[in-house]
């Protein structure tokens, strides 16, 4: 077992009818001046960002607002939210949506505490952060789990460059988590959500610098409990239990309690898959479903211990058990464990629609752009990217000629 | 599922070697002058008091040491702390111990931050506190969890009464936990701190108001992690990894992540061991070991789905296989499941040396005493404690006696 920090500030509020205390969790953390910042039209057609105002305006609170964040959130709107926040005198950050809005007013809250600075330098890894205006978020699906993590994931759409800061300094303040807002949300969004939920453990899972048995128990019991209620709700959208369940799992999926112990995550898959954001605009959740089996059967002889426990405590598969269902004369070898384990995962995805593969994806990126894709990963990690094995450069791209 | 608040502000720093960080911590979280408060002379001989000196020394922060805090810590001592801290012009707590020396350092916290009233009136419930000073905590002892904890536990030996207050106020700042500062911990400590981690889990598992199938997950994944390691210790105390995840467990069991979304907890096998503590100064997880099977035994039919899903999930009762190991023709009741359960718990306790019942203690209360202890916990809880059933006087009076 490694040495480990663990840190997490965020109050939650979660529940039915939690909206209403936006206000009064506000003025708690200090705020004074709020920018209230989302994404499409349905927060507003759906009422949610009147209800919003309605507390604060109880609260005395001043507020603005700019919505238009899009998945993959782009800079240029961190740079409009920059502005708006100046010119009002804006003290608090209140994104209402999911990870891209939470993310988007990570980063102008970064960019408040430091105005004479280019924030992109957070993301382009030229500069760390010295603070961060304080935020609070009210969540409307269950994916990215930003509103306790550390980390924050922009767009330059100038560029194509999708990259990540990670910093304790911008974990929200609270964080109001109604799972009655995500009852509507297409399924297409509400499995890449699950898809991304399992992927945030799943990332923590497989690490090669040691583990810690109780971290491991709480991983194992929140991918099962994720791959339940996926299902469930992949029948059932409205299912409120389920999006609860979906909703909780998906902060403590990636606020770092899967992690304890583990020296340092993989995150491979993740990295892969921001390329492909960045060049295609797929939706991230359905993206990491369509590179993880690649990943997974590409590393898995350097990290097998960790993919036979996988199988076996995740994915329930067992060694005197053939894939026919038929019992076998001895058991099988940690590889056939292990990729057993892989297929049971990718059985999973098809289960609630999700691709497994580019071409499920619905992306087919020409030789130029498979280059281009690895050539990016390549910047943005360094040249080095993963535990469960390092990824260096013909790993990456080899990995994206699995995944077509 | 039930709404419910999560808050944990605390930042764990996890591992060998940590506590030179204690004084960058100290000065990170805005302390300048601090008082270090700590148990028996066994902090001094190691040598951790003058490491913990040391780095504050460092980190230049001028500070005072009170030690003599004992388990079910003493109303007096924290009055001594009190004044102290006032003539030195303490303004960080730094607690290095368990859960006896931290909660007493919550009780002087509370008290530096109203110095004009009397802190006792928290614990007896009187007022309710408008907020406290800050402490970090240095962990020396898996147990009561007291570092990520919203509870404090405070005796008033002049009266006998051993009483709690819980607020968010007092969640330390920061908590150091290097499980190599509890391998000399002799095995009947290290055994009633096991207990104790299990409980706090138990107290949050045992619940009449519905439950998340996520924390029960986690739950029950940490209970098992908990009993496997308890056993190693107790045949190997120097076990590093051992007593790692026995101490982290003793944080995630305590912090409230066992109980999200369960609607309120039991608690009431704390509530009727505190009266025994306060009465006869016994060792807190093994007062729980001993009260608990009892307390089991007489709430079980009124939560009858969850001792069997415990008996199952956490104890590994198969309906199908009898005590005495052959398999049976039909299926247990859900009775017999739930008795099977609880017995299971007896066997674990008794394989680490624990006591199942007052007797296995040491402690024979008269007559007197039982109505004593009655009376007490009636006055403590307001005459109703309890989630699996709701106590009353006349329960709490029957579980005694069926504890002896």
């Amino acid at each position: 077992m490694n040495n480990f920090n663990f840190y997490t500030p965020t109050k939650i509020v979660f529940g039915k009818g939690t909206v209403s205390q936006a206000g009064n969790l506000v003025k708690q953390f200090g705020g004074t001046r709020v920018l209230i910042h989302y994404g499409g039209e349905s927060a507003i057609k759906s009422g949610l960002i009147d209800d919003v105002k309605k507390s604060l305006d109880e609260a005395g609170l001043f507020h603005v607002e700019l919505g238009g964040v899009v998945p993959n959130p782009h800079l240029s709107k961190v740079y409009e939210g920059i502005e708006l926040a100046k010119e009002n005198g804006v003290d608090f950050l209140l994104p209402v949506g999911g990870g891209s809005v939470i993310d988007s007013a990570k980063a102008i809250a970064y960019a408040l505490y430091e105005p004479d600075e280019d924030v992109w330098d957070l993301y382009d890894h030229t500069r760390q952060s010295k603070g961060s205006f304080p935020l609070g978020a009210i969540v409307t699906i269950a994916a990215a789990g930003s509103e306790m993590s550390d980390s924050s994931v922009i767009t330059n759409e100038k560029t194509g460059e999708k990259r990540g800061y990670n910093s304790d300094i911008c974990r929200p303040k609270f964080a109001i988590m109604d799972p009655e807002l995500t009852l509507t949300l297409p399924d297409y969004q509400t499995m890449s959500g699950c898809v991304d939920i399992m992927m945030h453990t799943m990332e923590r899972y497989f690490t090669g610098n040691g583990n810690m048995e109780l971290t491991d128990a709480i991983a194992e019991g929140l991918m099962k409990t994720v791959m339940k209620f996926a299902k469930i709700l992949h029948a059932n959208p409205t299912d409120y239990e389920a999006r609860a369940e979906m909703m909780w799992a998906n902060s403590l999926s990636h606020n770092g309690l899967t992690g304890c112990g583990n020296g340092g995550n993989d995150f491979a898959s993740h990295r892969l898959e921001h390329e492909m954001g960045g060049m295609f605009d797929v939706t991230h959740g359905a993206g990491l479903a369509a590179i993880w089996p690649s990943w997974a059967r590409y590393v898995m002889k350097n990290n097998l211990h960790r993919f036979v426990k996988f199988a076996k405590n995740v994915m329930d598969v067992n060694p005197m058990i053939g894939a026919d269902g038929s019992e076998l004369d001895a058991p099988m070898s940690d590889e056939e464990i292990a990729l057993m384990g892989i297929s049971r995962v990718e059985e999973f995805y098809h289960s609630i629609a999700m691709p497994i593969n580019m071409r499920e994806l619905g992306i087919e990126p020409t030789e130029e752009q498979i280059l281009e894709m690895t050539d990016g990963c390549v910047r943005a990690t360094g040249g080095k990217v993963g535990s469960a094995k390092v990824l260096e450069r013909a790993d990456m791209e080899a990995i994206y000629r699995m995944a077509l």
